[in-house]
């Protein structure tokens, strides 16, 4: 600390120079919620005081590992009090917490705990085939945790050698335990991303991004300050999307449902009184229909990873849940909108539903525009489309180890999402295409997924793919691939004919007609019964 | 922007390096609430898109009147669209926004003008005769802009050679004008708060103060989407609590009352439906007389400046108002506590009166507490009594100027408020004292309110003051100044007694006991009706 400088431009002060570090998301709810609940699964509950002693003693637990600032701890666990522990004792002693997604596969799971150079792995015995299996290929880890639910383990867990359990750490541990302030750019988390070509990529967040997306999503009012809170998405999926970090904040009852059943989910949801989840779509689906006698009114529940179907989103409103979207990836923290219905527009009908199932809007600090393949942007008229790029303070920084990727990512200074949309006067961002799905055709994008549903219009055609094919002259030129209906005539001209009139009627670019309309006898799917593009364009393209 | 270095401790990478300054606020509100008003008075009405677009041209119109990075432009105005512009626009630029209190005296002023060193300065010309006497004396000062409604003003007026006129030079102004970025840690205002003695002394705030004070304000729920906000606290005073900053930031209709006027202030209220205000005490009292025929029910109101009376939150809450205390001070940017009631706490009767009352809970990452003299941090019970110290990210980092006055503020590292008060197990803070009005003996602090109110009950007092006698063994010792009631015995150690029964029911320490009782016919009081302790120190210290 220097003396104050009226004259500098720059603060300078005497006062203690606050760093947005983890630990300072503790003050709040240690100090004003105590009493206030952590339950893991129908096994434990923790309050929140008990809940700080443990963050404390897995604070000094894990400097008698060894673990030191800068070192990686690899998390393999189902959802649970010791993961949220976790999610804050590791970072705050300066360590980097990385959450392993256990559905890889085992050889991505060995690549991506080497490429982040593990040193300690933390494991639910759960998983102790795997890593049993991968020990002996992870040189640079040294450290095992056990993890595990009362009693459980045996024999084979016993046999692994573990460097310690963590609930015998803890017991060790020191419950006043002090965290140190360090800069607020240390590198808090960080996990692995699954593109559909290529190796995982690491993507990175710092405690500033972590504590900065937790105030914006504060200031969103997802979360209340009355809310029972369950996460149904894993935590080990971006943090669960932020909300643990925000539940805490809060002070919220929290309900950590371990390894996803339906049965117990609906259990906890009724037992719990539940008011707050998020979930993909699919699981929505499942637990409706498991949940069928249950009363769901109250219940908010925010949707993302995929777009929400709206008979999804209108079978959840008609049970009284108060259903949303919301939009990020593992690269932008991720909230980078949420699509809370302003009052104007709620109508409680076909309006309101379709905004529910947009991307919604940017959340505060948070810079979302969309641009065309030039990076000029595009107006927000709800119907010009552009790559939707942002810039918000808790973006990854790029890709670990990865510098290709990484500038590839933040080409021109913002991060691009790899999607297509719009953005409306309201400032709702509609996700439209994936941008590999998009014909680039004389410097403009021609939806694929738009053009199909207006070839699917047309009478005669049964099953329609649109690719994008290579083209001197425009770069690339639609090529619809098409399943005539039984007894329709094969007839391109009156396709591009189709296609023609709704260019005239201002509905899509003119460079949208395609270059060539080719019919099949059936279209090629991927195993998930998605139209299977690469298959196409290798043989049409 | 360097390499990926997956090694570093601190975060590096590729992407936008984001920083917190007061410019990104106005991202999410221009983008999603366009078409939403600013208004003034019963005079004009601004959407979103207009304030923004002068909001650039103001930018733009500093520049031309050679306003530079670090200069300060001060500002007299009373609350208009004009002064949330400068919010805005004046440190957008870099430049340091000033906010002249233009209720202090002229000399004041002027003190704080040459202190602050201001170069420009922006002035509704209600202020001319005093700026034209003042104008003289203020060598630093070069620029001068009139701020004026409508057609005002006049030959007087004409004769000042202003430099520019606030709404000409926003017409030649660019409204597409750009921002740059620059360092968070930028000073982005000033302004002066005025103590018991001494000068008036200047505090600061960086812009990353304001974005995080913002952001924290927003997590509180205090403003809510559907909110119409009107500030009856003066934008000079501490940027109106900071409430302007989240208001634009939520996108809220926003109404500025320009000099208050009861009339006024009661018409807006119901014309333009608002739902959110502030003020201090005195102005709810004055505001409930002026509107005793207006229905106030939905108005949310925070009040602040000093204790909010039990009796005229009562009066408040029977009208239908949803009132409650906030808590901060000129250093404290401001907002450290506010007394939203959560649910457990809220009975509808005396409890949840007394919790609307205290200062409230610290608002998330801010870390107040209470410490004894040594600065040893007391328990949350409700009882204990300490001086209220704090840490935030947005805590004055020192008075302009003033090391040694720095120095105490940030005493061992925490903000001292120089109030004493306790925290309850929900992390309720209550302001019993001010620092100086406590008596510091033993190493303990007794409450002279707390001992006068003790003193007071027995019936022999008509009227009690107690004041702190410097004492070589004991730091200092409690001296009671008592006028007895007619007839009743002028009886020393009866009091002494009754303070030591107090001392064995636990409820004051004992070193509470009074060193002297001294009887006097009249206790000295001051202009404004209060105990002048300094009078009696004088006399019996």
């Amino acid at each position: 600390m220097s003396a104050a400088n009226p004259d500098a431009g720059v603060e300078q002060g005497f006062g203690y120079d606050y760093p947005l570090i983890i630990k300072q998301l503790l003050i709040t709810p240690l100090r004003q919620h105590a009493q206030q609940e952590i339950v893991y699964r129908d096994l434990q509950r923790f309050t929140y005081r008990q809940f700080g002693q443990r963050v404390h003693r897995l604070g000094s637990a894990l400097g008698s590992l060894g673990v030191a600032q800068g070192d990686v701890v690899a998390v393999l666990d189902w959802d649970s009090n010791r993961y949220l522990e976790c999610f804050f004792g590791i970072p705050m002693t300066g360590a980097v917490l990385m959450t392993v997604n256990v559905r890889l596969s085992a050889e991505q799971i060995l690549y991506t705990l080497n490429h982040a150079r593990a040193k300690a792995i933390f494991c639910n015995t759960d998983f102790l085939p795997l890593l049993a299996a991968l020990r002996p290929m992870l040189p640079q880890a040294k450290v095992f945790v056990r993890m595990r639910d009362g009693d459980a383990g045996g024999q084979q867990d016993d046999a692994f050698a573990w460097d310690g359990d963590y609930e015998a750490l803890l017991a060790q541990g020191d419950p006043a335990h002090v965290f140190p302030d360090f800069d607020e750019r240390m590198k808090a988390t960080t996990f692995y991303t699954t593109g559909t070509t290529g190796k995982p990529k690491g993507v990175y967040y710092s405690h500033r991004q972590i504590v900065l997306h937790t105030l914006s999503g504060l200031g969103t009012v997802v979360t209340r300050p009355d809310d029972v809170y369950m996460p149904i998405t894993p935590m080990f999926h971006v943090h669960a999307w932020g909300n643990p970090f925000n539940a805490t904040v809060r002070g919220l009852k929290q309900v950590y449902p371990g390894r996803y059943s339906p049965e117990l989910l609906v259990r906890l949801f009724v037992t719990e009184r539940v008011t707050l989840s998020h979930c993909v779509p699919t699981i929505l689906q499942m637990f409706l229909a498991a949940a069928k006698d249950v009363d769901l009114r109250g219940w908010r529940l925010i949707i993302g990873g995929s777009a929400m179907p709206r008979a999804l989103a209108q079978a959840a409103l008609d049970r009284g849940v108060d259903v949303f979207s919301g939009y990020g990836m593992s690269e932008t923290g991720p909230i980078a909108t949420v699509a809370l219905v302003p009052a104007q527009l709620r109508d409680g009908g076909e309006k309101e539903l379709a905004y529910r199932c947009r991307a919604g809007r940017p959340v505060p600090l948070c810079d979302v525009r969309i641009m065309d393949p030039q990076m000029r942007e595009l107006p927000q008229d709800g119907v010009s489309t552009g790559e939707v790029v942002m810039r918000s303070p808790w973006l990854t920084q790029g890709y670990l180890d990865d510098p290709e990727a990484s500038r590839t990512l933040w080409e021109g200074g913002w991060l691009h999402t790899g999607d297509i949309g719009t953005i409306d006067e309201h400032g709702f961002l509609t996700i439209t295409d994936r941008i590999k799905d998009v014909v680039k055709t004389g410097g403009e994008w021609v939806s694929s997924l738009q053009l199909e549903d207006i070839l699917a219009e047309h009478p005669s055609v049964g099953e329609v793919a649109v690719i994008g094919v290579h083209c001197e002259r425009w770069g690339e030129r639609p090529v619809a691939i098409v399943v005539a209906r039984p007894g329709a005539a094969e007839d391109a001209a009156a396709l591009r004919a189709h296609v023609m009139m709704r260019v005239e009627q201002g509905v899509v670019s003119k460079y949208a007609v395609p270059e060539r309309v080719e019919f099949v006898e059936v279209i090629a799917k991927t195993s998930v019964g998605k139209l299977d593009k690469k298959a196409l364009r290798a043989r049409f393209g």
